[in-house]
């Protein structure tokens, strides 16, 4: 006989179970409902495609993790790494045939050959969603109230999402004489959260040249502190005469007001001058999304506006607006939280069908189709077992109800049933089987 | 400025666009609806795998499209060309934590690098199901109810079920005296629908090495014909003796008992004992599933019952039975078809809230919001265009109902709802809003 292969998966990878599939899937739903219902419309773009569209896009370091080789053809290809660069080269593509506005989602996993001794995934799952072809400010506020939402919607209320907006940044650096050192000086500051000031003050001194003064300055106002007003104002009475730093506070103006009309909890949403994400790519509103329960693990939701999505692939401009939420992390922090989505189950139905004797198989499927139809899901157990070994692997996937008949019970019409948890058991006719199921489920 | 990169895809590869991802959302949630109904779990495993796990087990043609590179780590990886064979490789890994039985869906691309000339896609989608760790008929029974109920579901009600038991052919080719010639026969009375007899004769006479008519024997008894019971019938008069026909009969009468009992419409399962599937895992129940509408696209969910599905990576025996669903092999029969989930449609809302006025966007937003709360999924458009072109937008995605409001309808507390395809609009009060919108969708 030939030598075992040793089963397990690459370093950085994992396989779901469905104790951890089952809240993933719930995940995906919940945020597929949530675009859906704005009219963000779903796309799919392959995993592998040519390098070249998808290198150089996210600077040298995010090349150096991406998965590439040689094709069948002797193509030279790549595993994507986002789904943003995908999405930049499917615009391209399609846009001009689609029309603009284009709202889109994107969900699936993306490969990074990430150094995993930061607890990192080399392949995990993105979500994504973006409408291009505006400039308009009312796709920033929207993207807002899909955060808002989706985090409703997900079972985690005690959210804050951040907010800030580049022209400010960079009108803040222009009236500050450091337009030309703003990309470096916004990298830095990105870094805030995870390095500290007194870093990104030497960081910004020794990357961007800058000098202590200004480098002080900068931070001093990223940290600014106050309610979203009077942040607001601030700025506005000390900076408002610069163009850059007038639309922006217009633009994050807009956005607090539309979302107090629409009913967007108190305090969910915060003006943070201080996020500016690490990528070059954004030019005005950007989201941040914190669990308030669990700051540490960083943002899983983010995002922002960006000039010009497609720039490398085509002529035509597609300014565009976006977030992405970090699913895997997401799952993570769900664990950490004790998440009541997260419940140890590892069965998507509630109701087990106990085979108590093989030749009624029929009918035992006869029950379970009655039950399918009124929409509850239910597992006919394969073998005719002792009913101890049953109820056992019911209890371990985490069903909630048996449902017992053998000859006895066929005889008189009537089926048991059990409540795994309380241990209870009561017979019931036929004819009420599914309505008892349903009122004992819900 | 830089040279542009030409935006495309690799050959064989494609892009969805929402066109054709809706419908492609809608049969794969169909098919985790009705795989959860019966209680099977969803799990994942990762795209990229040791090239050891998964190499070797699907003969040389099917090695040599592997997709197969060195990774960062110099480690030698591949990308999964099915869902099975890591689904192998998880279940010797994590079926001893989990038990058994264990009934899992996994729903995702793989990839090969097939010749495209035959229309093939080098990434396509697989929706698997399986029941582990059990030989008893019950589980083989259920697949055949599984897709029988998913593809009424799929609105695709006019399908044969083929099914057959690898058990009757092996003991058939034992009482012909060709037991030790089964796997190359078999293999090639799997081409029959594709060469015809005669070219299958004349395989079988090549590459098994058996007498022309010993060929004619089999290709007579494969193509039997008549009622389910009758063929069972025969085969059992005249072979009956040998015990592996004996169970593979019984264990085909039991599914057509079960599946009458349950309600199965008549005629979808037909018995064929010419199937027999390439694969040679397969030893027992066989099953493919034609669109009667278009049986030339081949069978859309195939699968079968084998002895051991893990025996490469433990020693634990797993048997097991499932089936896979062809997705883009059904989207493109669906397409020729011309079946009603493909609309044409590219929005998943169904209604757009015209941007009349930009500083009435508050209101917009809140209307939209009551509508979602409701369930109805809607858009506001995000610039304040003429409403000419917002319409020609709505036309263009494919909304049914616009609302429209500008200061003379906010000031009279009133909406405009335009059924976009009869062109009908009429006004109604703020409060009815919601409800009469309902009552145009529904």
């Amino acid at each position: 006989m030939a030598q075992l292969i040793e089963p397990r998966t690459l370093r950085g990878f994992r396989d779901y179970v469905p104790s951890l599939m089952l809240p993933r899937e719930r995940v995906l739903e919940t945020a597929r409902r949530v675009y859906r219902s704005y009219g963000y419309a779903p796309i799919d773009t392959p995993a592998l495609e040519y390098a070249e569209v998808l290198l150089g896009k996210g600077g040298d370091e995010s090349d150096r993790l991406v998965y590439r080789f040689k094709d069948h053809g002797d193509r030279d290809v790549a595993l994507r790494f986002d789904l943003t660069v995908p999405f930049a080269r499917f615009s391209a593509q399609h846009v001009p045939q689609l029309g603009t506005p284009f709202k889109r989602y994107a969900m699936g996993p993306v490969w990074r050959g990430e150094n995993t001794s930061a607890g990192r995934y080399r392949e995990f799952w993105q979500c994504d969603f973006d409408t291009i072809g505006t400039t308009a400010n009312a796709a920033d506020v929207e993207v807002v109230l899909v955060i808002s939402d989706l985090f409703t919607s997900l079972d985690l209320p005690k959210v804050e999402i951040r907010i800030n907006n580049r022209m400010v940044l960079s009108g803040l650096l222009e009236q500050l004489g450091l337009a030309e050192k703003a990309v470096p000086l916004l990298r830095s500051l990105d870094k805030l959260p995870k390095i500290g000031a007194e870093k990104v003050t030497e960081e910004m001194i020794r990357e961007a040249g800058v000098t202590a003064d200004s480098a002080t300055n900068v931070l001093k106002l990223a940290q600014m502190t106050g309610t979203n007003g009077e942040m607001l104002n601030q700025v506005e009475s000390a900076f408002g005469t610069n163009p850059k730093v007038a639309e922006g506070v217009r633009r994050l103006r807009e956005m607090l007001s539309v979302t107090t009309a629409v009913g967007v909890p108190e305090g969910r949403i915060k003006i943070d001058l201080s996020i500016a994400r690490g990528l070059d790519y954004y030019t005005g509103t950007i989201y941040e999304t914190f669990l308030n329960e669990l700051p540490s693990i960083g943002s899983v939701c983010s995002g922002g506006r960006y000039d010009n999505l497609a720039s490398l692939y085509t002529k035509q401009v597609l300014p565009g607006v976006g977030a992405s939420l970090g699913v895997d992390r997401l799952l993570t922090a769900m664990e950490e939280l004790k998440h009541p989505w997260l419940t140890g189950q590892s069965t998507p139905a509630e109701v087990l069908i106990i085979q108590f004797t093989a030749d009624r198989l029929g009918d035992y499927h006869r029950a379970a189709r009655d039950l399918r139809t009124a929409g509850i899901a239910c597992e006919v157990y394969p073998e005719a077992k002792k009913p101890k070994a049953q109820f056992e692997y019911a209890d371990r996937r985490g069903f909630k109800l048996a449902l017992i008949a053998g000859p006895e019970e066929f005889e008189k019409g009537v089926w048991k049933v059990k409540n795994l948890a309380k241990r209870e058991e009561t017979a019931v006719g036929s004819e009420e089987l599914v309505s008892t199921v349903q009122s004992a489920l819900s």
